[in-house]
Order: structure tokens, then sequence, then C-alpha cells
């Protein structure tokens, strides 16, 4: 594998090296491999963290700390399985405020007409309810329906997606699975801003 | 319609006096009706704003500044299709930096295949061909087949969330799409997680 010495490193990350050593000094990126008192050299899986780190921050908009909490869970992942859920569960956070009974059985509904399971400590359920309690609050209530709707759009897409985060190595994989949920949600939003847009014409025509 | 007192409203809004009184200087809530040279009335208008407001600093992460330009789009909205292109407009804000010929071609290719059309001045393709140039960044690149698959599934629920937003007044019709785009998101976006999280179980097992 191609080594590098910090100013390559540096160069290929498009990051000042002050930052790069504060993200190693935090534990964000894992050390690179001594060669003497004072040197190290890195390799393409420190460009990759790098590239990730930066993405997750510009385009997540992520604070260090939530960043810090993903890549754990990508480097703690046993499975693909557990690599998605595990950066599921940490891009999810912990809702402030609990949901309402009445949200939440919507939800328990929701997953039992799809056949779907969740882990036990995931967040998506209080998650999902919570923001469905959100637009009850502002006289915008989904119904069962307009939820079936959106499980229907996004398990025809699941497979797919999956498929696609899929890598050699177990780090690689948890690495996509995060790039794969966060980063590509830009452009799930951008493309149903642009349906709408498309949609409402003929409402309006 | 029924009026109210500044009191009332506050209690109906879950907001303290003191900032409805810093949203009514700062234009982003219309004045109540005068009833003397201290006092005004308010009704359930004031108290949509004001909940709408809220949603979108909490639930939507917005500045003051991009709530009051999502609100004038509101208020100058001509139509249902104006509505949901002008609130989409200023939500989807100014990409800070260009992005590459290559991405805006692939985004001009999949509104021809899908026969889209935008307004000249929307930044929803810049915003989508910037999304895409992150992910190639990333080595994460979406292939055409990815986004005609995004695209058919958006297109499966917008003509239901487009009917969704329909009310009696422009205005209220206007406020309603933009709850049923950003505030809908995460909706959306949680079902998104679940369907993966149940997907990647299959390729797991």
């Amino acid at each position: 594998m191609h080594s590098m010495w910090m100013a390559e490193l540096a160069a290929r990350s498009e990051l000042p090296v002050a930052t790069i050593k504060y993200y190693l000094r935090q534990g964000l990126l894992p050390a690179g491999e001594a060669t003497g008192a004072t040197r190290a050299v890195y390799d393409e899986a420190h460009v990759r963290r790098l590239r990730l780190i930066r993405a997750l921050t510009d385009v997540g908009q992520m604070s260090l700390e939530t960043v810090r909490e993903v890549l754990a869970g990508i480097d703690d992942a046993g499975s693909v399985h557990d690599a998605v859920g595990s950066a599921h569960t940490r891009l999810g956070g912990t809702p402030e405020e609990p949901a309402s009974d009445a949200a939440l059985r919507v939800v328990a509904d929701l997953l039992e007409r799809h056949g779907w399971e969740l882990a036990p400590d995931s967040p998506q359920r209080t998650v999902l309810a919570r923001a469905l309690d959100t637009l009850v609050g502002l006289d915008f209530p989904l119904t069962p329906e307009d939820l079936d709707g959106y499980a229907a759009a996004m398990a025809s897409i699941a497979p797919a997606e999956v498929a696609s985060v899929l890598a050699d190595t177990r780090e690689e994989t948890a690495e996509r699975a995060v790039i794969g949920t966060v980063l590509v949600e830009p452009v799930l939003l951008t493309i149903r801003r642009i349906a709408q847009e498309n949609a409402s014409r003929e409402v309006s025509s």
C-alpha cells in the first residue's frame, strides 16, 4: 500500500496540517506508523478517513463530538448489518424529549405492517415518533397511508443502497454506510423537491 | 375568527411574550390589529405563523435570517406552484461553490429523462450537482441508474405530497408547502434508515 508523509496526506485530504494534527490528538484519526522519533507515515485509509470527517462536518453539519461517535461505531462494527445499524444509532442522536404514546403506537404499527424490525436500543422509533408529534402540533398530521407511501418508496431503493456500500474490508464498508446514509441525503431531498415542483405545476395549471 | 390578546397568543404558541415581541419587531410576524394606543389583538393566523417559525428554527435548524426569507416567499406566492417553488428556492440556499460541469450535465440528463422542468433561477440544479461532486470526492459516485431509482421513488410520492398541502387560502397553502417540505424530511429520512437496516439484515445473514 502507498505510504506518505504528513505533507502528502494534507495535500490529498485538502486539509491543513494543523487540522490533521488536531484530529490525531483528538483520536479522530488513527496514528500513522512511526518511522523515527518525530516522523510517521500514513496510508490510503488515513486519506479516506480525513475526507469522511471533512464531509461529515461540512455537508453533514456535524459537530466533532458527533463525528467522533459515528467513527467509534465504524471501528466497532462486526458486520454490514452492525455497521449500518451502529452508524444509524449514532447519527440518530438521542431525542431530548420523549415522544407521545400515540405517535409511538403509529410507529409500531408501521413497523409491523412492513415486517420491519429494529434493534431494541435503536433510537429510530423515538426519532420518528417525535417527528410525527411535531407535525401534529402544526396541524399537519401524517396518515398511516402517507407513512406507507414513504415506506414503500424507501423499501424500493434500500436493497440497491445497501449493496452499494459493500466493500472489501469491514472498516471500509462501515465508512461507506455512513457516506451512503448521511451524504446521499441531500441528493434524495433535492430530487424530492424537484419532483414536488413538477407535481405542483400540474395542480396549478 | 377568534381574536386573542398577547397572553393567549403566547400560551397557544408556547413561546415567551418577549420572543413574540422580538419577532414582531423583526417583521417575522405581522402586526396584530390595534385596539388602542398600546394594545392589539391577534388571530389564528398568528398562532399558525408562530408555530411554523418555532418548527423551522427547532426542527429545521434554520437561522432567523433564513426563516425570514422563507416567510417572505410564503407572503409573495401567487399560486400553489409559486408557493412550492418559492419555498424551495429559499430553502435550497445559495451554494457557496460552483458545481463541476460534469455533475451539472448529469443533473440536466436526469431532468430530461424524467421530463422535469425547473424555474431558470432555481438553485436545485447546482445544489444537486454539488452534492454529487461531494460523493465523487469520497469515491462514492452515484450512477444514472442510482439517480433514476431515487427519482422514481420521489415521483411516486410527490402527487400525494402536493395534494396534502392544499388549503383554503393561498397563504395557508404556502405555509403548508414549507411544513410539508422541511418538516416531513426527518420522517422520510428516518424511514429510509429503518428500511436500510432491514435490507442490510438480509445481506448479513
